[in-house]
């Protein structure tokens, strides 16, 4: 399995520096999360429901025709793989590396490819994983070229899997409105936007006959009652989130300015994260964790994401911390 | 997929009842739930950790060595059939239907077989599951008995499968102390016990090479933050579980003795419920619904099962209920 979480709680070991006193910017997850109400015991009593209108909500939400819910992207990345026979798969790379793992441990022939090489070899594969936009580059792709690429892989019995998981701040980029195609598969997720990441929970819009075919594979009752609960009133609660797409965006924007300030102009990234590259990102990165601050160091190529500051204080500390740490690293 | 839960809703929609209005016995989750405190929001909004507590505390609360948690007993009954290759298995008949649905639908030759037909054919099977106390006949084995067959099946390379859902009111009948054994695999679940059916939730004990692969094959994060919350502090409520393990005996006497002095003596059962086989059952079943009440109805062998009620109230309900519909079902 690869590894995952955790991260805060090494760090807090590995640096002496207690768990509490960290500025964790290591996840996409955004610190203006959905505030969730007290729940009623009855959700944690029953059996979750499928008619509770939580599908509803979802497709209304999504803008999809139909919507599988399941308990995180990650449940619909690993048995995705498990409903097709042996096929070649491609994976945009550097990207988020449980699409990959999941391909190849079902069997498949699996290629990780930079977005052109993907492009190039399109032609070749059965299946195309793409994340969009992207985790940790950003990079976005074009609706006539998905709709393109989707048209040649559907027409020989292919798919096109799109992750779309942090998709939510842009939902006019969006193919779920058209993920009703046959082989066309989006994957989205509740856990970064709404800032919901403990509830386990995502959904898959597709074609009824591949979302049959994924529940029969994934069983009945995969996402809690508390969960359903709190979806069912967060995926409709248009005020929030018209508030939360533009303040993400601009606290998105100040995360940008503040690291070009400091020398570190993103390469990439969206309103949930900025991507800078840096030849001496190992360096930095310890260097910000000495001082409480938490990212996420990547190797390939060497790059570290930065989550987003919930506050002015996690703004100014950030800042200071950066500052102090690009200047030792430089020394 | 076999058909679950929302018996209620459709009751309802049939009898033209609102929802509320039932009593709902249909289930075998306790009525006596264990009682659920505010919840953090921190467990909402990170991804859950496996460094958490939980596993130390459930390996206290089942007595056994190495515990794997898992989205309800339903997800490892999924995945176990995944980690064989194509074997002869032999299931508990009447049981609960899951097991050998998965166990056929991951390509094995499977047996469904009451307990002494089971026990004449153990010797020519791979993999033996038998769901103790059975649900809903209450079948208990001898721990000798138990041991034995294990002994038998592992000297093989097979696997005695238990599924103890209902075990929590006699934890001195569990296997889970001897569960590090090759080929012992046990099944718990927090739904019916605690009454957080809600939850999703349930351990795998099981030697570690098993429970690695079965983690291997659900990936991570299958529980949510505010379930891991709730279960490190309900499986480490002790003074709770004593109350519970006390009342829910006492309850579920008191149901046994209705039922024998409606007439209706229970076959079998366990404290979460008793079960009456009856000629008539499926009539007897609609006149309760027809005042209210839903029970669950078995056609092979025509029986009833019946939940606990919760209060003095739903005592008296059931009581009333059965009264008049045992008169108008033999009139």
């Amino acid at each position: 399995m690869l590894e995952h979480g955790g991260r805060l709680q090494r760090a807090a070991r590995e640096y002496g520096i207690p768990r509490e006193r960290w500025l964790d910017l290591s996840t996409g997850i955004s610190p203006f999360g959905w505030p969730v109400p007290p729940l009623s015991t009855e959700a944690w009593r029953r059996l979750p429901e499928d008619d509770d209108g939580l599908v509803e909500v979802a497709r209304d939400y999504y803008g999809a025709c139909h919507v599988l819910p399941v308990a995180g992207s990650q449940a619909a990345i690993q048995a995705l793989p498990r409903l097709r026979r042996p096929s070649r798969v491609g994976v945009l790379a550097p990207g988020y590396a449980e699409h990959a793992q999941a391909w190849e441990r079902a069997g498949h022939a699996v290629q990780r490819l930079p977005i052109d090489a993907l492009r190039a070899t399109a032609d070749t594969l059965d299946v195309v994983v793409l994340i969009h936009p992207n985790n940790p580059g950003g990079e976005r792709f074009d609706r006539a070229e998905l709709l393109a690429l989707h048209a040649s892989l559907s027409a020989r019995g292919g798919w096109l899997v799109l992750d779309e998981a942090f998709m939510d701040v842009t939902p006019e980029h969006s193919l779920c409105d058209v993920a009703d195609r046959d082989g066309l598969i989006v994957l989205r997720s509740v856990g970064k936007f709404f800032g919901l990441a403990g509830a386990r929970a995502g959904f898959v819009c597709a074609a009824p006959a591949l979302l049959d075919a994924l529940h029969e594979q994934l069983g009945p009752w995969t996402l809690s009652g508390p969960t359903r609960q709190v979806l069912r009133e967060a995926l409709a609660d248009r005020a929030w989130q018209a508030w939360a797409r533009t303040h993400l965006r601009e606290q998105g924007e100040r995360l940008a300015r503040l690291l070009v300030t400091r020398g570190l102009p993103p390469a990439g990234g969206c309103a949930l994260f900025q991507w800078c590259r840096c030849d001496v990102a190992s360096v930095l990165h310890a260097a910000l964790a000495r001082r409480g601050v938490l990212v996420r160091l990547f190797d390939t190529p060497f790059s570290l994401r930065f989550g987003l500051p919930g506050d002015e204080a996690a703004f100014e500390r950030l800042d200071r911390a950066l500052d102090e740490a690009l200047h030792e690293v430089r020394r």
